[in-house]
C-alpha cells in the first residue's frame, strides 16, 4: 500500500469517527404475485435510494413474494432457496456496484425439512457479512409462520460495517424487549426490523388504530431502553389468498435513540425514505439516560425461564 | 365456621372469578416541607379514593417528604425508618379500616449504613403482605439516589390479594424491560410504579415534551410486551433545595394490557384517579398477542451479562 492511499485511508477513518454521520435507506414496497416484477421493482428502488445518498439500505421481510404465511400450503416450500444462492448473488453484486450496505430478507432452505426466515447483511464489497435467522416465530390467524420456519439457531447478532455497527431482527422479534436488548448489548447502534405486518380488514375499524399504535410504541421503547436507532421496514397493500386477506400497514420509520420518530412513511403507498442519522446520538443518549449502567444482572436469572413462581 | 358463612365465602370467590373486576386508586400528590401535613393530606385522599370504591390504592414514591435526593446531604438519613415501624403501622390500620389493599413507599433503615427505597403492600386485614426494595437505583443530576439507597436485595415480587395478583416496582425500575418482565412472569396482573419524576426547569422547554413522552411510552411498552395493567403514581409541583429545582410532572396513569391509556391525571395539580379495571383483559391480551408463548429462553443467557461481544 503506498503512502498516499494509507494517509487517505487514515483521514477517512478519522473523519468518520469525528462525524459518525450516515444515511439509512428504507424501501417500503407493494408486493405483487409476479416475482420477476418484485425483483426489478426492488432493484430500481434500491438504486434510487442509493442515488439519494443512502449508505445502509434495508428491504421489507420476504420482499420478493406475497406474504405466503397467510395460509398453510406445502406448495410454498418451493419458494425457499439456498443462502448464499442465486438471489443473494444478485443483491451482492448490486451492493458492490452501489457501494452500499444492503440488508435483505429471504426464505432460506437449509436442507429438506429445515427452513428459516432469514436476513442477510451484505457489505459494500458485495460480501455477506452477517446472517440472522428469525428467532421468534409467530403463529396467529393469517400469520402461520410456525408451519414454514424453524426458530432461528444463530442467536442475536451485531455486525461492524463501514457505516456503523448494525443488528437485524425480523418482524415478530419486535415485540420482544429481550431481542432488542441482546442486539444492543452485542454493540449495535442501529437495529433494523424487516417486517410484514398489517390489519385483518374485519378488525381494522375497531382495533386498527390501537394495533398500529402498539407496534410503533413497542419499537420506540426499544430505542429508549437501549439508546439505539430503530428502523422498521414494512410492506403495503392488500394481499388475498382464499378467504384470508391482510392489509399491510406500511408506516416504515426511523426512530432516534431517545425514542423520537425522525422519519416515517404512510400506511397506504410505496415509498423510499432516506434519512440522515448521527451515530453520536447513541453515546449521548446513553450518557443522559444511563440505563445500561444500572442493569441488575445479578437478579435477571428468571429471564431464562418461562415462569417464576417460587 | 358455620355453613352460611362458608356458602357466602364460596359464592364471593366464585363471583370474583367470574367478573375479575376491580378498581384501582391513584393518589397524585403535591408534597410540602411539612411531613405532618403530608401525612394528613395522604390519609384524607386515601379515604376519599376508598369512598369512591377504589380497592387497591397506591401512593407516589417517598410521599411523606419532599424529594430529598435532589441533593446529597447526610442529614436526610434521619428521615429513614424501620419497616414495619410507626409509619407503616398507621397505614396498616387505615387499610384495615377501609377494607382496601394499600401500597406505600418508604425510606427504609435496615441497619446503620444500609438504607433502602422500599415499597410495601398492605392487605385489607392491615397486614404487610409484600415488601419490595427498589432494584435499579438512579444517579443523575438532581436524582442522587445511589448516595442514599443500597440496591434492593429482595428481587422482583408478585403478591396475591383479594383483588388480583399485583407487583410493585419503583420509578427508575420503569426504564428496565427486565423488571416488568420478571414481575409479570411471577404472576402479576397489575404492576404499580410509585414514582418521583419531573423536569429540570432549564431543560423543560427544549426536552420536556420528549422526556414525558418517553416516560409514558416505555411504560406502555411494558403493558404491551407482558399483557399486564401498568399503573404509575407520580407527584406534582416544584420543589427546590439550594440551586437545585425539580418540577414533578404528575401525569399519573392507568394503562390496559394492550397499551392503551385508560385514565390519566394532569401534569400540574393534585388529583385522585379511581379506575375500573377488568383483570380478564390480561388473559385476553395474552391470547391475542401471544408473546409470552414465543420467548426464546434457550437464547437469553446474554441478558445476565452487561456486554455480549463474542
Amino acid at each position: 500500500m503506498n503512502g498516499k492511499i494509507e494517509i487517505e485511508k487514515i483521514s477517512q477513518i478519522y473523519l468518520n469517527k469525528m462525524s459518525k454521520k450516515t444515511k439509512v435507506g428504507v424501501i417500503q414496497l407493494k408486493i405483487t404475485k409476479n416475482k420477476e416484477f418484485n425483483l426489478k421493482n426492488s432493484i430500481s428502488k434500491i438504486k434510487e435510494a442509493a442515488l439519494k445518498g443512502a449508505k445502509i439500505i434495508c428491504m421489507p421481510e420476504l420482499f420478493l413474494t406475497e406474504y405466503f404465511c397467510k395460509v398453510e400450503n406445502h406448495s410454498y416450500f418451493k419458494i425457499a432457496e439456498k443462502v448464499p444462492g442465486s438471489t443473494s448473488d444478485i443483491f451482492c453484486k448490486l451492493a458492490k456496484e452501489l457501494n452500499i450496505i444492503l440488508i435483505i430478507s429471504l426464505f432460506e432452505k437449509k436442507l429438506s425439512g429445515i427452513y428459516y426466515n432469514t436476513c442477510i447483511t451484505i457489505n459494500n464489497n458485495g460480501k455477506i457479512i452477517s446472517k440472522y435467522r428469525k428467532m421468534h416465530i409467530p403463529d396467529d390467524p393469517g400469520y402461520y409462520e410456525k408451519f414454514y420456519f424453524a426458530p432461528g439457531d444463530l442467536g442475536f447478532k451485531n455486525v461492524k460495517t463501514k457505516f456503523g455497527d448494525i443488528g437485524t431482527l425480523i418482524c415478530w422479534d419486535q415485540w420482544f424487549p429481550e431481542a432488542a436488548r441482546l442486539t444492543a448489548l452485542k454493540g449495535s447502534e442501529i437495529i433494523f426490523y424487516p417486517t410484514a405486518i398489517g390489519w385483518h380488514p374485519k378488525e381494522k375499524k375497531k382495533y386498527g388504530k390501537s394495533q398500529l399504535d402498539s407496534w410503533i410504541t413497542i419499537q420506540r421503547s426499544h430505542a429508549i431502553a437501549n439508546g439505539v436507532f430503530v428502523v422498521a421496514i414494512n410492506r403495503v397493500g392488500k394481499e388475498k389468498k382464499g378467504k384470508r386477506e391482510i392489509e399491510f400497514w406500511g408506516n416504515s420509520f426511523v426512530i432516534d435513540p431517545n425514542g423520537n420518530i425522525i422519519s416515517k412513511l404512510k400506511s397506504n403507498k410505496e415509498g423510499i425514505l432516506v434519512c440522515d442519522i448521527n451515530l453520536k446520538k447513541v453515546e449521548s443518549a446513553r450518557q443522559h439516560w444511563p440505563f445500561l449502567r444500572d442493569r441488575r444482572i445479578d437478579a435477571y436469572k428468571g429471564l431464562i425461564k418461562n415462569q417464576n413462581n417460587d
